[in-house]
């Protein structure tokens, strides 16, 4: 009798009926002679009624108190998905965080998890019973309510897999698991079997946003095979797992695009040691995430430093940034909210050479510029502008022969 | 420094401008240097919502899940009403009826209270911060959460004002306070300033509707004074206090009337002793309550028993009564709905004589006939025709005096 966990998105169970078919689910893989324990997000859209309840009150609310109030919408859906497994006839309890002993440390509205005591979940499953807990939220050694932040209810699937020791956890989504690139640019794009944890990490904190990398690190620190797929259909989904011999045949497994930077370009700096570190220093003491950066020297005594960051963190970074550039008596500053970042990513990249230069190959053909370039044992980033992002990730998607079926 | 615990009403929260006022009372309490803890409910029409959507999950809901559903609208509120009081600038701090200690037996949607741990609570009030309750609701010693059914609010309240021996218990509504009748009936009906436990169980049971009859018995037997009084104004309501020898003076406190009743008469029983005890052993063991017994002799050896009970039970009851009748060899059944039930209440009837003839003078006088009469130590109920009642009370208000403000 394996051990099955399964996470529900908030779009999965967005109503009445969609717990219902949910429901039809989770029995269905119960009768399947499995354990069963079932990880639901909120609701549809209470996640956002709620912030706009809190919005209505004061726009500067308390941490522990937004805790307090989010973790009523996952007690909902829990509630409401055992009546309807009940109703299917069998044996379902639920639990809140809370209840279910995870435990994080203090940090409301990002919480990390720090233990997670399975004892209730353990007899409740020997009692046979398919256990539903609310995802996103657990309770501090003091009790007091604690959320875990965007994607925590993907964190306390795979959290709750690996304290128990699941043979997979199955994450339910709207999309139909992991695909070379976004089906959406390239119509062509395939949908991936297998994957390691490396890989989705790459292509998730590059934009594929089906899990969150927090999630993908814990799966792959206690090695708990993933399962991503459809809530909606039955097609086979993605496995996320550890890293076998035979994934490395493939040179690149994916393509991400991310148009959520912007790139700024310190002008004219005084080559002098030192020199980067200031500005960044600065700018991570404001906790202001930098992603790619490069360094170019220009002329004899000057350099000129160019590095990417969140759009969404531009209007808070550029007064930083200004004054960071005046320090180091810098001539300029340039802001580029028009650029695009794609990357490639494949483990078949450690053993195999040549990728770099069949992705820019594939990008002058298109005569597409590149504007800068990172890369990392499996992966090539490259910044391109942001018009051209379509065309090259065709054109690279082609390149590489991801246009037919992948078989791993 | 007085402590004082609160209880606002899910009309008094309904949405945030509501919560806006409701914290800014409660501020205004804390200024004035009392300890302040405060119970609330769910917002307004949160809990049909949420019983909507389990209706559409299934018609049998498990009461576990039903409890675990429901207890999230009272978390809602806390957390949203100690946001609204931080933005006043004051120290709250929001619990579950989980975290602080409330632990119930284990009845689902119904559960008793069984003990109050103040130690969270007392802990909060020492850093000088206002303490935000759910209401409705607790756990049991397992850690399963449990509510408090109907009223359930004005009990969690009670329950803390008495473990904490609170100065006062203040439940906020959206009445001015208890009247000496309905003022929808008796335009002249007077806002009564102090009655006692007693008084108001009696008022309470028979139709008045502020408080739920257990409310008031916690908080007669560890004697703690309850003011009810408008959340939407500034106007003095009533206090609900112990006996005070003053309180004598008034013959009659007011006059409740009950239009849920219906009234079933068992005609030709034969006159056996047991007769009655068989026909209502019946109905209580489907857990039927019957309210007034009336047995009167008609004939030689034959009687007719007439009781009355809630007309929402009365579908269930037909069946069980006709079953019984069959069994006792009675003649006929007669229903009728068509009854209303009034009761003058007030504890200056344990001293005084001449209520009783007061009371039918003023229903004779308007040629209004009496139905069945019961009588208790402070109370006289009478059945009388549910088209006559409306007229009943007003004369009967004005017998007593009621129309002039009652000064205690």
């Amino acid at each position: 009798m394996a051990l099955i966990v399964q996470k529900y998105g908030g779009s999965s169970v967005k109503d009445p009926a969609h717990i219902k078919n949910v429901a039809r689910r989770i029995v269905r893989t119960k009768r399947k002679k499995n354990k069963v324990v079932v990880v639901v997000s909120a609701l549809g859209d209470t996640t956002d009624i709620l912030l706009d309840l809190a919005e209505q009150i004061t726009h500067d609310p308390s941490n522990r108190e937004m805790d307090m109030l989010l973790s009523t919408g996952e007690q909902v859906s829990v509630s409401l998905l055992t009546m309807a497994i009940h109703e299917l006839g069998e044996r379902a309890v639920s639990f809140t965080g809370y209840q279910v002993g995870i435990v994080t440390d203090t940090s409301h509205t990002n919480a990390r998890i720090v233990d997670v005591n399975t004892k209730k979940l353990s007899n409740a499953l020997k009692k046979n019973s398919i256990v539903i807990v609310a995802g996103f939220q657990g309770k501090t050694i003091d009790e007091e309510i604690t959320t875990l932040g965007r994607g925590g209810s993907d964190l306390t699937a795979v959290a709750l897999a690996a304290a128990l020791k699941a043979k997979r956890c199955e994450i339910y989504t709207d999309v139909d698991g992991v695909f070379t690139t976004d089906p959406r640019i390239e119509k062509q794009a395939q949908k991936i079997d297998t994957l390691s944890y490396e890989e989705m990490l790459e292509l998730a904190s590059l934009g594929a946003q089906i899990m969150q990398s927090r999630s993908i690190e814990v799966a792959d620190k206690y090695n708990v095979p993933i399962y991503v797929c459809n809530s909606k259909n039955e097609k086979p989904g993605t496995l996320i797992t550890r890293e076998v011999k035979k994934m490395e045949k493939v040179l690149v497994r994916g393509i991400a695009l991310n148009r959520n930077e912007a790139k700024i370009t310190v002008f004219g700096v005084p080559d002098r040691p030192g020199i980067a570190a200031t500005i960044f220093k600065i700018l991570a003491e404001r906790n202001i995430n930098v992603d790619m950066i490069i360094q170019n020297k220009t002329v004899s005594n000057r350099t000129d430093i160019s590095f990417t960051i969140m759009k969404s963190e531009l209007r808070k970074a550029l007064p930083i940034v200004k004054k960071a550039a005046h320090k180091v008596k810098a001539k300029n500053i340039l802001i580029d909210e028009n650029i695009a970042k794609l990357s490639v990513v494949g483990i078949g990249m450690r053993s195999h050479t040549g990728v770099a230069f069949k992705l820019f190959s594939a990008l002058a053909e298109k005569k597409i510029n590149i504007d800068m370039i990172s890369t990392s044992e499996i992966k090539i980033s490259c910044i391109i502008a942001s018009k051209k992002a379509r065309q090259a990730v065709q054109a690279i998607h082609k390149k590489f022969n991801l246009n037919k079926k992948n078989k791993d």
